[in-house]
């Protein structure tokens, strides 16, 4: 009681030291005011049309000072690179303002996935470098086709209800499983249920029951929610098999490669691994298998930068599970140290528990291993989840994964600019988890004007069947950017994916020199037109496959 | 030519002086800074989770001190009233969040504007004296069904053209008009053509075609604007004839008063009226009109405030056009000081010409006519559109119409609100015409967050059917505002509309009182629990009729 009563009166006394500095601070926009006061501002409208010229290029120099990619110095290469990509970027804006329906991030993904994928600016983009992925779901992002192969292998049983026509559950097994989750479902090999249901019909049921299509599916943040969750429970029995584990992760670092990302950070759950016999393995081992994989992996493709993993365990839980977590993402960091680098709770934040409910569990993991939190993915502003976001960069977190909210927070988010706290903004997944419906209306354009660190990444591509990043680049730069944002800002972008990523000095300088030899490489398929072929025609990586979608 | 060299050079000059000013201000913000240095910013994670709390309340405390509304202090017999709507509001809030189907905000005016009419919420909020609606087109402002009374007069012509199946143009007149601007068109009376088509099915045709239903009829922003010009053409026929002019108004003024409003500020485009036998009036008599039928209003309704006109006609025009406006204007102004105050360009900003092509014309209007300019009524970040929002605020407006990109525009923001600079935000106009779907993605949540100064207003009620203000409240209110945001929000929203309102010092003071009569018995039937009955029962103003919606 007696520290209670010391805690309320020290905050008592923090609050009223406060206030002065909040007054000062708030009340005296130094900036603005000394815009006003070069601007001569107490009456505007005494000025002739010259003056009026002179104010306004002021102004607008202001704002180009301002925002994201300003400090980008371009090669004389990059210049006619850059008025080649603009062309391109001009036609879409100018066909979209004389019609909006031709507009693609005015329109849902799923609405507009192929056709976006038909336009030059995308096939430009898409071959570009983009740095690093740095939000990622490890279970999300290799494509469904490269899935569904998975479904061919041996000893893979399935758990269905409805006679057949609803998949509760996979498993790889050597006999047939005697439990499951689902009460009324009977187990099948997938070799019977394919046969059953045909091949073709079954293929098709897959690629909507392992994806967030079609976009009839949901209309609520909430049900968009319960829908992906499903999914995920489903991918478990496949992806979680001691078997597969590794090759989904390799797939994924072809495909996301092949995409133009030469490194990711994935937010797992490092599960225990299960095998044919139903034994599970150690946490550990998941982590072994992915640090093999990608050992071999950056062999194949010495231009690959690397992965890093982030422990990410489900938020709905009693704080001392939390404290659980805590203790074993310190040990796998001190067996992983290079590797597993990071903290985050993940899934619907909505669902009970706020971050400030587990404070002192989370304030006692180790300070060398970050915190990457899910925050403030909502538009329920000044609920918990909107609060998330407080607690997320009050307790130091080095990334914000989507803080949707934060333009709602304006003093959150100087402080975020301020510390280096960088947004991972994921455009396509905010749209398909009914967040927000038109890319014009993102909120990230407000951080693209503020020059507030952020990063493009992608979350789950593969439950839209967009590719690994380029659609969520497409429409960052076409639909939440302001129309002149040019190769400066997509090179600050792709900059910026190293310079916020937990790579440390050295790893970020050798990063960034792989970067720029494939970022030269593309300048210069683009000034030599190379790129302005049919998505089938041009590869630029020869030695690494195209992803198969 | 040596002019033009001179302006370029003082202007190099000038950008010159303005960076060192630029990097200093942008780089230090000052208000972060200080927070930052109170928090110990460096390193966040080395805490106790009692220093955490503390950090915590003291990051909130900044927050709340920030925000629309923080200033105001609450009567005893207020806090109790909030205590009421608060608990309606939390009432809708977490049926929201368990089944977020059930939350309004989410959701098309149209899907869900009876359904809003019998929230316990919107019924406060409806009797609620919120001042002044300063953003009003004032050919949209009485509701249809009085509209569709309108076409029972006599004389009235009807031009038709699909054999009568689509109504072209209205027109009063003694003899059968005989020109028209539709090609095919021909003319009936109003009484033949109602004995055609059947009274009701005539009706529910009117319903639509003058309004924006049903929300299939356009799914763009542009199509929406399209559909609006159609409608605002066919009502000028019925509008601006002389008889019906000042009645519309005295209608307006009845159906705004008996929905809280006791202020509004008209854009008008200030026609030449026509007679029955087809000659002109000069535009004057417009202004009488309005100001006779005032005066009569207001002896009728002692608690009515008032009225301004704000001269706004149509910006698709070239220069010339421009300066005739301002001269028109500067003449009303003239033989109607006090009535004809301020001026505006209206019509979709999209297409053709920006506000920077007028400047020297508009620097010709006498600076004590102040501007209000449409700005910014897009989601083209960084379009002409957009840029219109830079022009509009560094030619010194008074107020800003929409301004719905000012949130990506933020050194624009903070210096709009140093300058006092109000934004005239209208929720339910935007989302019909387009520019966002789901309430609490809309940009003004940042104006309340940094307490830039914002009015509600409505735009063209009559056309969405919606009351003439309240709808637009209780979206701002429960959607666009923080789920703690109170009557003390509400109280500063309703004060600044006369605050912000292009009344004198006398007559803002005299306003104030006004409302605050109203307001102070508005809190009594709150805390009286008179509110809570359903529409039909209570009514506050018993001299003035309800509206007849």
């Amino acid at each position: 009681m007696t520290a209670l009563l010391s805690c309320r009166w020290q905050s008592a006394r923090l609050v009223k030291r406060a206030v002065p500095t909040v007054t000062r601070s708030l009340h005296h926009h130094i900036d603005t005011l000394s815009l006003a006061e070069l601007l001569g501002a107490t009456n505007l409208r005494k000025r002739t049309p010259e003056d009026y010229k002179v104010l306004r290029e002021i102004y607008t120099s202001f704002e180009r000072y301002n925002a994201v990619g300003n400090d980008i110095q371009l090669t004389l290469k990059e210049r006619t690179a850059n008025e080649m990509i603009m062309c391109e970027k001009k036609r879409e804006y100018e066909k979209g303002i004389m019609d909006p329906t031709k507009f693609a991030p005015g329109y849902h993904i799923f609405e507009v996935l192929h056709k976006v994928q038909e336009s030059p600016l995308f096939q430009m983009l898409q071959k570009m470098p983009k740095g690093g992925a740095l939000k990622l779901i490890d279970s999300s992002i290799s494509s469904l086709d490269w899935v569904i192969k998975v479904t061919y292998r041996e000893n893979l049983w399935v758990c269905t209800t409805n006679n057949g026509c609803h998949i509760e559950e996979f498993r790889f097994s050597k006999e047939k499983p005697k439990d499951s989750d689902s009460k009324d479902g009977e187990w099948q090999t997938m070799a019977q249920l394919r046969e059953y249901r045909g091949e073709e019909n079954l293929k098709k049921y897959l690629l909507t029951r392992l994806s967030m299509y079609p976009l009839t599916s949901f209309t609520t943040n909430d049900h968009a929610w319960q829908h992906l969750m499903g999914i995920f429970y489903l991918l478990q029995g496949l992806l979680r098999y001691a078997g597969v584990w590794g090759d989904y992760f390799y797939n994924a670092l072809k495909e996301f490669y092949a995409d133009g990302v030469q490194y990711i950070e994935l937010r797992s759950l490092i599960p225990s691994l299960y095998c044919l016999d139903g034994s599970r393995l150690p946490a550990r081992v998941a982590v072994e298998i992915y640090r093999d994989t990608l050992r071999q992996f950056k062999e194949e493709n010495p231009g690959f930068i690397g992965c890093k993993l982030i422990y990410a365990n489900l938020r709905h839980v009693e704080p001392n599970v939390v404290a659980q977590y805590v203790k074993e993402c310190t040990e796998l960091n001190k067996e992983f140290p290079g590797f597993v680098i990071g903290f985050d709770l993940v899934g619907q934040e909505d669902k009970e528990h706020p971050l400030s409910r587990y404070v002192p569990e989370l304030l006692k993991l180790p300070d060398h291993i970050d915190f990457y939190f899910h925050a403030g993915q909502t538009n329920w502003y000044g609920s918990h989840v909107d609060e998330n976001l407080i607690d997320a960069i009050l307790l130091g977190a080095k990334r914000i994964s989507h803080g949707y909210t934060i333009t709602k927070h304006p003093i959150l988010m100087n402080l975020a600019k301020y510390m280096n706290i960088a947004f991972e903004v994921c455009p396509v997944s905010n749209q398909v988890l009914q967040l927000g419906s038109d890319y014009r209306n993102h909120p990230a354009a407000t951080l693209i004007a503020e020059n507030v660190p952020m990063v493009i990444s992608s979350a789950n591509p593969a439950l839209w069947r967009a590719k690994p990043l380029s659609h969520d680049f497409y429409m960052a730069f076409l639909g939440i950017a302001p129309m002149n944002a040019d190769l400066k800002f997509l090179k600050r972008t792709a900059k910026n994916s190293l310079r916020f990523s937990s790579l440390k000095d050295e790893g970020k300088a050798k990063g960034m020199l792989k970067w720029k030899k494939e970022w030269d490489e593309w300048v210069d398929l683009i000034v030599e037109g190379k790129l302005m072929v049919d998505e089938k025609g041009s590869s630029k990586k020869e030695n690494t496959p195209k992803t198969s979608k």
